[in-house]
């Protein structure tokens, strides 16, 4: 089963069951954005995550086992269309400079890795309309010099 | 003063007078990373605001003119280049699809505007190595039906 | 059933029944761009009109699913090709800094929303030739500062 | 005096004397869109229009000539990344298939000119945040078979 | 049957057949430019013009229904690759520049319609070698202004 | 003098002098559209027509020598914007696989020659509105086996 | 039979043969590299080196159909990434403007012909490491003023 | 003196010398086609070299330096608009993979080196028109296994 | 057996087998890196290698003949996404430069070869996170001058 | 002074001086390669490694400033042209999948760093012709989950 495959599956399940990320996330002891990213085949899931996963859906072991395989991450929009993406990718390129320019003021010179990374998503209430929070944490890695 | 040369200006400036995004953020009363994106020349800054800048950097009228223009946001590099900014385009591609589906399962078809949109960017002790944590916010978009 | 399959299938049994957009959407009590974009699979219908546009084309209860799934909304052709398509591209390129201009100098630095929006498709008798009147409507987002 | 400089020098104009597009257009005898193009350089303007154009504005015979001119019309993005212009191509990403349908519905085999073509732009007060509506207005042209 | 399918039934039929273009052209009333665009998909026949082709090549009722289907007109590279198309691409690119000149001085500001367009190719015997005469004519459509 | 250079003198001297390119063509004793393009910088001239072109704009011995200079020809957008240009290239990508079928079945398997060619632009006088015409003649070439 | 199909046909049955090009362009009359070409469906070849061809290598009337038949020529890279190709894209473009410096300075202002044309490969044998030879072929095509 | 200056130095003191490839060649006792390639700036010239083709064409000590630079070869266009270098990319793009498979069975897996190359053009009369004869010669580089 | 089915076949097998590339190098009697390059069909492997490798894995002929077929070389994406991959391209860019200087320094006008090549992929224990060591070697390949 | 004003003080000053990057990295006490990455720009140099630098090759502060600047890491060629470069490029395309593969078969799901990374250049003797051997080391980051 490949990770494709695996998604397909594993978003039937989902719907089928009509479990939400937060619940999946809850059940597995881990975070809801993490879990869909595994699902989304985006993360490998360690065994005993992989097994939650499963378990929680009534999938079997190859579900399993193309949890924990590890992904080619690759996407197939160098820009991304639909629009909630795009607005992402829009924020990247209209503050990109800014947020180099106050994270490297802060941190000296490097980056926020996006490997040693982790992500929150949240809904704000707001009287004018709730919003969408998203946390990024990433490690900063400084420049080496040798 | 198109916004070009009030960003080399402000650069300059602030430089000179050994600033921080931090300390000027404070002067105007708003957040460091607001300030950064208006001297950056990616928001225009209400007159109060722009009138601050300039004020705290000892510029003149032409800058404050300048700070309030509306600007066009383009950016250079439809794949940004700059390992820091990479690492942001790179988050976007792993994980918008995670995102969409997230955050779409939280508020229903929409979207997170990046118009009506705030983000901080704040250091996170740890003893394995200091965190960059970024917080974006947006106010949830629904799609209209008519 | 995904977007495509309902696609095909709405089209098919709107061409055997005869029926135009005009009368799907007096049908369903919409519009009728904003049913056809449903159709075509580029918005989620709210299960009311998704029940009536499957009864009105005799279709079933995977297609009042189908219609009401959260799509991602991608297009194929980065620059359009169709020639009816490619002139409203060739209109944004001729006329976006112009559009941005006059819309921004009448309500000041912001945009107007491609998702807060709907759309009218007029048909505008003219002796010289009739006229196609395309009707643009969106709520002005003003950039926030913070 | 190229359309580039002709731009720059009626912008200027334009500001010194804080006249509006609405202003202008009303000066000119004319829609304040078709003037705003005109201004930009994406349309050539007819001797009486230009002369207008420029004696509103206090601006000489080489404006004149430089707004009469017949310009080519290029833009430097194919795909635009101004949010306000983003928008725009979005909407054509999103509804091209959609207005294809309509128009040929409504219309025949054919497309909408972008050449035998006017265009406005409105406000519409609404209590939930002001509308954007830009009409578009252009000759319906069917494909001929000879 | 889609216009890919249609366009393969009638290319195998035509080959059967030992037909040529120019004979189905006269079969049709028609030029045998045009027959081909459309038994090639790219445009729409009005229904006599696809009945008398289907006739001619002994095909049925879904072709005839097929070559009546308003095409979207789209092609596989945006830079042509066979040499003779391409060489058509690269009259475009050595010439557009003198041709918008040259056709502006005779006609005004305005473009030659792609729409009302209709195209021959003959065959000018030639000493040093025939040529090909390929002949384009569009209606003239001034810009508007308004 | 560079190409550029040559083709910024030589429409300077032309509107100066209000001299069509009808008129210079006859005064050169050659094709209208082949003058314009040797004056554009994409084609070399010979001697006697570079002279000629030169005389008739009182142009010197500088632009003579750039006129006989071989160009290299490149063009500036791969897919041209400008509308009047755009709608050949449309040309070619919606007719492409019909020109080649057609001069095929004629002539064998070749291409029409863009070097051996030659082009003309007629205006072609119609009730429902003039017509451009425009006629390219390129030699056949056969491909050769060998 | 399409090239496709007839090039998978072709190869498949040389290889079972164990026939080298230089043996079945022999056996052709032709140079191995052309037939390679016509095999590979980049030419089409004359029924009579078709026959032989199928002969040869024990194959039917429908690879001498698809031997003769017009290809469309296309390639998959616009940069070519096998090595052994890249290379040879790399020539052009380390060598391209030498090349046309050479060639116009020795034959004035043209074209060598890729229509027109003949290639061939050999081994020339060398101490240090034999070399391959490619030697292009083609008519001198010059521009014609008109 | 970078390399572009050099180029233009080099080519205007050929031009006013009226000195050939060939005759350059021959002074420097190389091929005419590295001398130009050289003089392009598309390859470094050893002193001795670099110090003929200065004498040759009375150019001084800073131009023998720029000769024997190592260049950064680069060209502008990943696909060449030119007529005379297109012919190439099309040559290399129609007949890409024939060569590779030619090259291939006659010399193994490997390819032919761009590096420890040389190229020669040649005129070969023909009474139905001399033709451009390039040779190109680069050493077989096997594959390695370690 | 094409290269992809083969690629397939052996990563199944070597996944069922448990065995690691540093155990399949050493029963073949070569690099780990070399033979995992030609199991993901990126070279040929000689006879002996190709049999070792198959029976290693207890595979059989159509695998050994796969094995030995001469690739074709290509990736999906010019610029690759999975973050290990894109990690190596961005050292390209940051580096490119720099590389050339260093190595056209050491070496002369010239490049390391990529065919007469091989690499090797090394763990080195670090207290502070063990590193990932991957050594290149090239032959130096000096620019003939002819 | 910015970094590419920079970048060309110190080369020129390094060929004045005729010091070797090898002796440059010597007399800062720091690789070459690294070195010679700061003085191309892509890398900030701490104060004492870019005071050393400077006073080596006579440099004043303004280019120890620059030389500490944390610059943007921008490359101009997505798929480098240069022969030396484009062979890394090709090594990364044509090797990408086996080490990724090879390296986390070893270390598990992650990357080898760009950032905490060195690089070393050596010369290999060979009696074959010398080798270039570039050494890559980065730090292993595995994935995090959350």
């Amino acid at each position: 089963m490949d990770k494709q495959e695996m998604h397909h599956t594993l978003m039937a399940a989902k719907a089928r069951k009509g479990i939400s990320w937060d619940t999946l996330g809850e059940a597995v002891g881990r975070s809801p954005v993490w879990v869909a990213s595994a699902c989304h085949g985006m993360n490998s899931a360690p065994y005993e995550a992989a097994r939650r996963i499963a378990a929680t859906l009534d999938l079997g072991d190859d579900v399993i086992a193309a949890l924990e395989a590890f992904p080619t991450k690759t996407w197939d929009q160098a820009i991304p269309q639909d629009p909630l993406v795009y607005r992402l990718y829009e924020i990247v390129g209209v503050y990109g400079a800014t947020l180099k320019d106050v994270i490297q003021e802060k941190f000296g010179d490097g980056i926020m890795s996006a490997i040693d990374f982790e992500m929150e998503v949240d809904r704000q209430p707001d009287p004018k309309g709730d919003r969408v929070v998203v946390t990024l944490s990433g490690k900063f890695l400084p420049y080496k010099s040798w």
